[in-house]
């Protein structure tokens, strides 16, 4: 099958590679020459702009998958591809966009009879190799027109066990991808995966914390212990309830750095885990887990908060303690 | 009523202040001899060991009143009266100690006859003016022969209007100290009260985070405001539902302070905020408010957790992404 | 000064009241004739429509206060009145809109030279009484020319102690009434507010579960207490760090009726909560108590969340654990 | 090697067929006879008291291995084995102890030089066939002599991928177990294990939550979709970053029970969850989402927490809203 790919960064090129290793035909763009000129000698044909991709895909209807960061650019790319396609093309968007706005552009390009189709894709750095998971939104005629470019994406059935019971289900979900709902319902998928991601790192990260600090001076002394963490998230690989992917790639961090000194502790957020409690509260569902996970990212990007200085007013006010910034040798939870 | 003071630090000293202006006789120790030489000044008896003390208290039964930092002193303070006193004695520990200890005590003390109080004590440096709001636990006639202690200490009626339906009620609430039940039950629910105070202190505090960061950058330019924090700090006194003493004192310190640059955010705790959350967990109350806020201040306390580390450390794994501090222009939520 | 008041509910009713008394002359209108006509009784105008509303007012530039629940409601009537009213005359909204609804209209308003002015509004059934807490947003000259209104509104000084150090500040703030920002800013801030007070609510909650929950049979014998919580919220409110008006309702409330056996549990909240968390997350403000108080009373309003079947179905998968609903009598910190 | 087995619950019997199948030499105990002697039909030695245990056991030093519900059986097991051993024999406490237990028992038993090893074993139902993950507290000498116990119990290097870099690293976390430490350190491990394990539970138990809800009658009609969650489940188990053995067992028990009707969503927990809750406060590490996750299920098990009825009685007193429950037709997040 002939496919555009637009946005040429490491998920758009791997995602190229790993399509035309199954033998579909890509032809690729990106505003940057280099990754395009990769890909040209990988057996791709390079175009310099959104039209001239039109023109060279000459399999109808055309698909045209858009993999580039959510926000204004991929708005701007799908508003453009509206006014180039003709009745029946599709729209991809493989990246991290908001449902709602999935949602308003299939509505909008349905006018022109242009249909869109939202994919959620995961699987980062590793998708190449493993394949990606992905969740797809949009009408049952494009999904199912598409169906061998996800098929060539997704990981396939591998050596994963199958679930027992699974036996007459979609097979799509086992050979990694699902066709989730309508428009939006793909993104919307993704973005709970992301959120459920952010719940889970959480969670390792503060059972980790609470294993690191179990040698700190305020405790008894025999209640102390020097844990070895990665020896400790190496047997929990094996066996153990909480085994799982995160784990593995905590235990290939730690054992290489077990006090993770290359790591500052500044931690980013995008979107999804966002949107994904703003999904929460719409539909009043109480989740804690996902937000403190949220929480602690925001918190970890700043030296103090304001709250934390009202605190220390009311505290003031109330107590007349005065609270200055510690020494750092006498930091609580601080190694030597 | 003679009255032994131990402990003379701002808590201990303004209560021997507080009952001598009632009219009660105040015979006092500390280690140090500033606080007990002032106190003599002002009309107390000064003496220089738990021994000279317990001999300087001629009426009996002897009532001692231990004012001293929870933990290991009061612990051998206890201990050391149980040595000196009589059958019919009664210590109070005044202070901050953890129930359980209080209902250890009392059993040990029961055996030698000793009656042991046990009253939280509220109104840091404005008890002496204001009164102490006290939570007392202990024997009926133990408690109620300390009756003229207590209501020296406590605010009394004041101004404060009179809640509808309490007539018939034990009025010793509505003057501002309760016999909250057995031994240990003074403190306990001296603790709770803490516990609630976190919890009051952190609402307020996130409050005005969101006002204060409502100028970020990082918003769309009609939804940026700059608010004036002490305005509306004072504004929500003045009828509104959130109206409390901590906020009066929040309104206090923005005023003379809108940035509380004075402060730095590091916000100590105490222990009576975390048995609070041991509490409840031992009987499986939800405590999700009362334990953010003592989270909230750990946190406070520290550079970056391990934990902050750990999720850096998958999201490398998983994305590649390396993250880095950024440098403090760009930091979120930061003033310029 | 002249007004005109959309919406007659409580809140309405009790403004145009409140107004009246302080010389302010009412133009009514709700559509329900039972409020239109006891305020006409009172020496209020009533009017039947809009438009009749819109000529009976006489003084120009005209204002007319909008009580009405957020939502459709009062966009259709903001919308309705821009077609009925001329340049310079002002539109104030009392009631909770979301502020970025405020935003926008004062912006469409704007265009026909009518001004919008947004007036969070906190006092409840006391409101009459006590006067209004009232946060405002719009332009300093539509503010300034609304002063005699709000300040009929405010409580005034009354007997509130001053807070040190405000000499030289707005008097307003002082009053019960600030001017926080451009249009949509009083209804931030008003939003806050809300937001604030889940947060106190939960705060006082958690602490009362605890006490409440002392008694548990799962505690030894001597650490269990049966706590008297009306006596407690009492006393805390003499003279304690945590007293607060929110403390004096529940003191009322605990005193009526100490097992609160008239009320379900069930609990409901509205929009203002939601975007506070929403707002929170826009400035990656961490926000955990405000969110966990939000999250409370969504978990009040159901049975079991799927949530919670999810951690019952993995317990069984990997345990064997079977959970049924125990019998109610031996229900976790249920009452016999 | 010869061990003894007390205690012959799925976990205990599971334990001995595991060992014996290794060549190992088993005599068991447990005061039902049935389990008994279903395994001295498999090659074991049955025996009915811990005296007739001690004597059976011919090798030198002797090797028990305890495997009794934490708290007061274990307690007196271990108790009596004291009574009963001589130096250099060796107690294990495989189950699922407090770790300040045995550190305080470690301490005791040395006095006579018997060796008290705590083992944190993890693996549930699944372990016979999978091996089971083991953290092992103890002295150095202690658990080197039950290595091959240890081994035979763990699942050994099997064929999950190896970490790279663990070249040189401590061979036996590959095959599943280690040595945590001394006394206490392998239970303190799994109490993590365990607190964790909460943490990850609750994530996928929200996201699950969030999904399942995106059909609430209350949102848009186009932002509603009806999710396939065994679907969602299967697709995260291929390729994607949350993939985990706790997602398996969400899938299969979906698969089989889409609505999961089987579960009353009435959640138990356990004494290890609650535990690193505490040991987080000793250590002030804050844990949020770990603590989330307990109270999640302390929540589950009741109607209405008292807590939720001060919520109803504070909004009646300053609004005079009036909770019912609604009927359950309108509740929302309720399926029809």
């Amino acid at each position: 099958m002939q496919i555009g790919i637009i946005g040429l960064g490491r998920m758009g090129s791997n995602i190229s590679r790993r399509l035309m290793k199954a033998g579909h035909s890509c032809v690729v763009f990106d505003a940057n020459a280099a990754p395009r000129e990769a890909l040209a000698k990988e057996g791709a044909t390079g175009t310099t702009s959104l039209a001239e991709m039109v023109k060279s895909l000459g399999e109808k209807p055309r698909v045209l998958w858009v993999m580039l960061p959510a926000g204004r650019i991929t708005e701007e790319t799908v508003e453009g591809l509206g006014g180039l396609l003709e009745p029946g093309d599709i729209i991809i968007d493989g990246g991290n966009s908001y449902y709602k706005d999935d949602v308003r552009r299939a509505r909008t390009l349905a006018e022109k009879k242009i249909r869109y189709v939202d994919c959620g894709t995961s699987g980062g750095v590793w998708g190449l190799e493993r394949g990606y998971c992905m969740m797809i939104g949009g009408t049952k005629e494009a999904v199912n027109h598409l169906d061998p470019i996800f098929a060539a994406l997704a990981p396939g059935l591998g050596t994963i066990p199958r679930t027992p019971g699974r036996e007459g289900e979609d097979p799509r979900a086992e050979r990694g991808y699902i066709h989730a709902g309508p428009s939006g319902a793909g993104h919307f998928v993704k973005m709970v995966h992301n959120g459920i991601e952010y719940g889970l790192m959480q969670a390792y990260a503060e059972g980790f914390d609470i294993l690191r600090n179990k040698d700190s001076k305020s405790l008894p002394e025999d209640e102390r212990f020097e844990l070895n963490l990665p020896d400790i998230a190496e047997v929990w690989r094996r066996g153990s309830v909480i085994s799982s992917w995160l784990l593995d790639l905590s235990a290939a961090a730690l054992v290489k750095d077990p006090q993770l000194e290359q790591f500052s502790g500044f931690v980013e957020d995008s979107g999804e885990g966002r949107w994904t409690i703003e999904a929460a509260i719409e539909e009043a569902v109480p989740a804690e887990v996902l937000s403190s996970a949220l929480y602690a990212r925001f918190r970890s990007r700043q030296d103090h908060t304001f709250g934390e200085k009202i605190l220390s007013a009311m505290r003031f006010g109330f107590g007349g303690h005065v609270e200055a910034h510690r020494p750092a040798a006498a930091k609580p939870n601080d190694k030597p």
